[in-house]
């Protein structure tokens, strides 16, 4: 079952037949983003959603904080993943991520507001390779992450 | 700032001058997981910490779910990196994570109870090299994640 | 082209018909070593190939050494990626690697011996996930390795 | 034991003081290419090296096919570890790989010529990360690497 088949079903394949691929890839990532519960409750915001490419941003809250008082490194995690979500979904065709890794530079305090940006390396049939920066707004690196994702039969 | 000199002050130097190492890990694991706001929001709980080793599950909740209804990835990576973090500092140094893997295997599900396993492969000086395996409790293998640790200076 | 057809035509279907799954194993290594020039010239030797297992070995030679008077990591690496084809190909069905890492956790010197042993962690539909262990023989873990196979269509 | 010392030792304090960094950074790659065996073995050239970045050269030799034909990942490894290594070591302090990844986007075939650049994404203190892409000259993508280097002390 295809995000995309739902989204044309819920808005008429009329108006999807009119939609540049830039307005396809936004009315998917919408969709994708209001099912979204996790992304939801970590207080991310999607920002932009263009074929094979996405950003987010989450500010660091309090109940984000490891034992050492910096950001779990989970939830850093959590939002390059999202955007890698986004980004790999964003043609419409249900995608999942098969394997990732993640590069810590920097640690992330509490009030930090991060930004994860997603970018298509490479699309080949059924798999493709994604890269996610995460950085402090307007600011240096935080982590480097690389995703593979995979479209499931 | 160590963990281990944390815990020393609170508890005083004499009572730490009894315990075995794995009495100690446990007081480390307990000292910080009290302070792991995160990991406590994500309701996990931590089962046992010994040297080099630490084990914690976690209840998928529906907040925890992405776009495709299956739990998010960045929440099963963040279970996995909460029992890397406790049993790289289980002897009590300070120790972060420089940076990470994992594959994905199976989908999770909403109320699917996740138990992860950390287990050192490697301590050489200040770096180490951690294996994590998140299964179903009782079952099959959800995740395999390798995690890389650090001691900052 | 799967190497499974190759070996059996050239063995005959009669004879495969009554090998049990471990001798198929072995004799899909053997073929497929026999036309792996680059294990070949690397000096490695195949030792054993089990259903999602294999083990090989390599003898570190002064033309293997990089700037810094060690085994070049690119060759511990191919020793890891020998084994892991290996094992992902076990079955005769034709297997590519999708994707590895590998962390490097003590030099090989010249004369060193070096084993790798790979062993499958997972398999569903085309993609499996192994380990391979890269020890100094008798000894010392010098890399772990992790795979990630894929069988193209 | 710095790369720098032995190249200033060799040339001469004087001459040093007068090289700008990137005529430091290339008489330090010349002298540790000069040394490493194992990337002239494989036939590697070395084509640039600036601080942070490094470009190498392969071309797929025969004795390079894995059993099925395409250039062993091994040795696509080998060329991305090579550039990496060169782009970590190029301001002169002794620099090792901690631990590396690649993705493999495409299989290279006998006869093609291989380009890998190493480019710097972070340094800090001991630890840096790099990412090195390696394509057919002039042409796609063959795979992607990221490797984090260590001073060792």
């Amino acid at each position: 079952m295809a995000v995309e088949h739902k989204v044309a079903s819920r808005r008429g394949l009329s108006s999807r037949a009119m939609e540049t691929p830039e307005e396809a890839a936004a009315a998917v990532g919408a969709a994708m983003f209001a099912r979204d519960r996790a992304s939801q409750a970590l207080g991310m915001t999607l920002e932009e959603v263009l074929r094979g490419y996405a950003r987010l941003r989450m500010t660091v809250r309090a109940d984000m904080l490891n034992g050492h008082g910096t950001c779990h490194g989970g939830l850093v995690f959590a939002l390059a993943d999202s955007a890698f979500a986004f980004a790999c979904n964003s043609r419409g065709v249900l995608t999942v991520a098969a394997g990732c890794s993640i590069e810590f530079l920097a640690p992330a305090r509490e009030g930090d507001e991060l930004v994860a940006e997603a970018r298509e390396r490479s699309l080949q049939g059924r798999t493709g390779v994604y890269d996610v920066d995460v950085t402090r707004a307007g600011g240096d690196l935080v982590a480097t992450f690389r995703g593979r994702s995979a479209v499931p039969r």
